[in-house]
């Protein structure tokens, strides 16, 4: 007997207070699938009010239809079936620019189902016979002054961490000098052997003129990367500022919507290290198409996860048979939420790498508890039709 | 006094029935801004409720915030303060992939209301001296057989279009030979001195192996251009289509949800004719700077509508004041609500050619019993707390 799909369920769920810094394990839009008995979790890395309608809208048009259409009641027995169901919501939602963003949570469930089903962890199913440890970098806001992020990347060496990024908070936004104690202060802290990351956050719109400066201190404090100088559309920009590269190579990617935008960002970009969160792009299927590709053209894939250790999971599996791709993104300052929301950590080991879980689907247990404790009660109405009611993650 | 804006108000509006056909006029997002007594309005060519929930989403971290804080209460004093105002939202709403569609309709408005402001109409603000008339096409779904469509370009150059666009229907579903007909036909009924614009709706994906096979009938019954093969992302099969191409070119640019990915059709995508449209890709500022773009490379700027004459007036404005880009997109089968919903028809005249109106702002009038007549009661509560309810449009 074929599996189809029986329910879908969005969970939003919140801290009590957002705070206005880029720090996205604030909130979060979990998705349940079941199917014969069995479950799959996945999480959108977006907005989940504007994920919630994108899932119920009513139908626009012929290529402006809501989600839920296209997944309800599909038959999921293998890979193949993810990616007809995908194919059919890329049709359905073309009109629709969050399209992506919301389906990816769905897609990453539909995998985790899929394990479950099979009782294979999700890298096997996408080929991988082995994977191999990746070494974490601890993602962080830069601090508002050098002696701050002198004093973080200190503590994330004392944790054990060998790789350190740094990104948002003053960084690319004062002056050049500024920016030059800033990294000057990070790899103080992280000392000669730590690996340097350098996140700017777009902060230099699509404007090369604003980021030639900066490379000089990336430059000479031996940065391994520049994480999005720019926003993930100007390509040209990318290109030219990587033209005047050394040793520090361009990232980014954490904005990709589709596969297509990443190839963009490799092909006519220049970077040399793509970053693809699996929450946005679409989902581990595309992820893993990104994947294939960057190996083929001698770019770094490189996870972006800023929230949950079931984001965090999903992010590894389309790289994780990749043993050149030794560098992953870890949270190290996520909310309580992102901590409570799962039962299992990705923790680092003694050599200070982590490895995805070799347990059936995304191998993360979700903790019912935390997404009552956290629940934002939403509610869409259309005349006295309610399209979506937050569903009760007990029922 | 500097002008401050007052209040901004989402009205979502739909036929009764939606039909599952590519026909975005079955319903319309329309966006009213008030200032100092003055009034705009706008629309958004999207999905009416995944735009408002990204109006009044609750924030989820710095970049990913709802829209209606980076407008309300701003100063509106001229094109510069839409500027600014743009510039915000683009960084408020830069995780969410909703956003340009949703400020599409708001940033029109702004434009709409700096016009009644001024007293001028919006291609002057723009810097327009004078503006030329457009040749309409006339913008039609294919018939489901030829001897349909045949009937269908008939029916067009009796109503006097001098150029007719087909698209979507069965064409670019089925085989090489029935697309060939279906070609065969529209020329046919056009007869051989009409101009003769060919949709194929995306058909093909990113795979140009589809689309090559079609270019010899396109040649073959001088078809102007060939409108979108591919997903607007998908630059390299655009390309390599483009180089296949004798006399027939590319067209496409719909789907453009900001200015880069107008840019990189032109730049990568090779293609000859850029299509806008102002209510998806954020307004008519950034429709501008595509069309500036498109002059510097050669490149035939059209607009993208199937809506309303509103949202035809916007999209004519960008490139009003260019003499080249002589055609212009036309619904001629809108839906009752687009028809109803303004007073004043932007109608072909005797040279079969229309003119953007030479009246303040956008020059059209909304109708505000349409908007009752076709109101679709929107609620959106969080807890106890409504994040939107449909205005009403009388008070």
């Amino acid at each position: 007997m074929p599996m189809r799909i029986e329910s879908i369920d969005f969970f939003y769920v919140s801290m009590p207070q957002i705070e206005d810094i880029a720090d996205g394990s604030q909130d979060a839009l979990l998705v349940r699938v079941r199917a014969d008995g069995l479950t799959g979790w996945g999480e959108c890395e977006a907005s989940p009010l504007v994920c919630i309608a994108n899932w119920v809208c009513p139908m626009s048009h012929e290529i402006c239809k809501p989600l839920n259409q296209a997944v309800a009641n599909q038959v999921v027995d293998g890979p193949e079936d993810i990616a007809r169901i995908a194919r059919r919501v890329a049709r359905d939602g073309l009109d629709i620019a969050q399209t992506d963003h919301t389906f990816s949570g769905v897609e990453i469930a539909l995998w985790d189902l899929l394990g479950n089903k099979h009782g294979k962890p999700v890298y096997e199913l996408l080929g991988y016979d082995r994977v191999y440890p990746k070494t974490p970098y601890a993602s962080q806001l830069f601090g508002d002054t050098p002696d701050q992020t002198r004093q973080k990347a200190r503590a994330s060496v004392r944790q054990g961490f060998k790789a350190v990024k740094f990104g948002w908070g003053p960084y690319g936004l004062g002056d050049v000098e500024a920016d030059r104690l800033q990294v000057e202060a990070a790899r103080e802290g992280l000392g000669p052997e730590g690996i340097l990351l350098v996140d700017a956050g777009t902060a230099w719109g699509d404007d090369p003129r604003k980021a030639l400066p900066r490379l000089e201190a990336l430059e000479e404090h031996r940065a391994t990367w520049l994480e999005e100088p720019f926003v993930g559309e100007a390509l040209e920009a990318h290109a030219e500022l990587a033209a005047h590269c050394r040793k520090v190579r361009l990232a980014g990617g954490e904005g990709a919507r589709n596969i297509h935008m990443a190839r963009h960002l490799i092909d006519y970009g220049k970077v040399g290290f793509i970053q693809i969160d699996t929450g946005r792009i679409g989902g581990i299927g595309p992820s893993k198409k990104v994947c294939d590709h960057a190996r083929a053209h001698g770019v770094t894939y490189v996870n972006h996860t800023f929230t949950t250790h079931l984001a965090l999971s999903a992010s590894l599996q389309p790289f994780s048979g990749v043993e050149d791709s030794w560098l992953c993104e870890y949270p190290v300052e996520p909310k309580a939420l992102a901590v409570e929301l799962n039962h299992d950590e990705l923790a680092l080991n003694d050599a200070g790498q982590i490895q995805v879980p070799a347990r059936p689907g995304l191998g993360v247990e979700v903790n019912l508890g935390a997404i009552e404790k956290y629940l934002v009660e939403t509610q869409i109405k259309i005349g006295d039709r309610v399209l979506y009611r937050s569903p009760d993650p007990n029922s």
